[in-house]
């Protein structure tokens, strides 16, 4: 697939990574494409990085991995422009630059301040809940158990080709419902962030949602 | 130990049934006592109801596992009085009758609500993550793996009572951090709730935190 990834952080870069190896081509989209051209190429050689609006034109899914301080995340959210019945995976963490949540005025989740700004495209949330270092290393074994890759969305197509993606990348994919539940999986992605680097828990870990079939 | 809880549901009645084999004295609280002895002596034998206030000053922890509507926890935090430095669980999940969460005009959780309605207490967020059948279950197993009991406050020494409670229950305790850390627990919560039988998963399940250990 074409994959675009919009921001050029280090959790968006393993991102990347791992969908290369997967085969897809991925495009990243930056502020500063010009200045990050030998950083691309050093990812993977189908690998490129252009303008937000370029790497969005190119792909069928479009991954948001911006921070949100300064903007990042809205100005990159404004520069792609419309995008119909596109495939729009937030995988960020609406945090502030001291971690803090963001609390927004007319939606409940950062997901669905993204959904209410692009009410034309398909919005999934997904990988918010896993580490950098859990991506890199297959989605984590921890003896027979992986850790799980949640989303949740509004649109049944839609998320079924996000869940096939996030089962590539090793994680465990698991439907978590309606994009309304993105409030819960931002509520662990924070808790995941406490619990890796506040507590000191470190990155080499992650949820795993465990069940035994249903009686 | 002696042990209150407040609310004689299904989950607290798992609850209470697990700390009476493990040799605590447990206490309910209810609104009916008087309705309720049959009920509690069919739990166990040391097993006591009485009024939530009878309930709430025999024990040194307090647990509270009433739901929220109808003012069902409210009532019972009033009736119970003021309980200088005593450990006050909180074991709820504030929802509405519809399972929609509630929102606190003066707090992020309903722990924070609690903190605020019992401020000479020292409230622990536990329990809330785990369904009655994982409790029931000695917390569960897939293969080397257990569910885990997060629990989080602001009180170390609480913290510690409340955190070697839990994994005496056979969940796999964690440290989440401060209270404030009770909004991601709620939400986890909620999200254990949408899983387990809106999405028919079963009460077979449950959340594990994994990591191996920081570099």
């Amino acid at each position: 697939m074409n994959i675009a990834i919009l921001g050029t952080g280090n959790w968006g870069t393993v991102l990347g990574k791992v969908f290369t190896t997967r085969g897809h081509r991925v495009h990243f989209g930056s502020r500063t494409p010009e200045q990050k051209q030998e950083w691309a190429a050093a990812i993977g050689p189908s690998v490129r990085v252009s303008t937000y609006q370029q790497a969005a034109a190119f792909a069928e899914i479009v991954i948001v991995a911006t921070p949100w301080p300064d903007n990042g995340t809205v100005d990159a959210l404004r520069a792609i422009g419309s995008l119909p019945d596109k495939i729009l995976v937030d995988a960020t963490n609406a945090l502030r630059a001291d971690y803090s949540p963001l609390r927004f005025e007319q939606a409940n989740s950062g997901a669905e301040e993204i959904a209410r700004l692009h009410p034309e495209a398909r919005v999934v949330k997904a990988f918010n809940t896993v580490s950098g270092h859990t991506l890199a290393n297959d989605g984590l074994r921890f003896g027979e158990t992986t850790i799980t890759g949640f989303y949740c969305g509004d649109d049944a197509q839609a998320k079924q080709v996000v869940g096939a993606l996030v089962q590539e990348t090793g994680l465990s994919a698991l439907d978590a419902g309606p994009l309304k539940n993105a409030h819960h999986l931002e509520s662990m992605g924070q808790l995941l962030i406490y619990l890796a680097f506040s507590r000191g828990l470190g990155a080499d870990s992650g949820f795993a949602f465990l069940h035994h079939p249903a009686a």
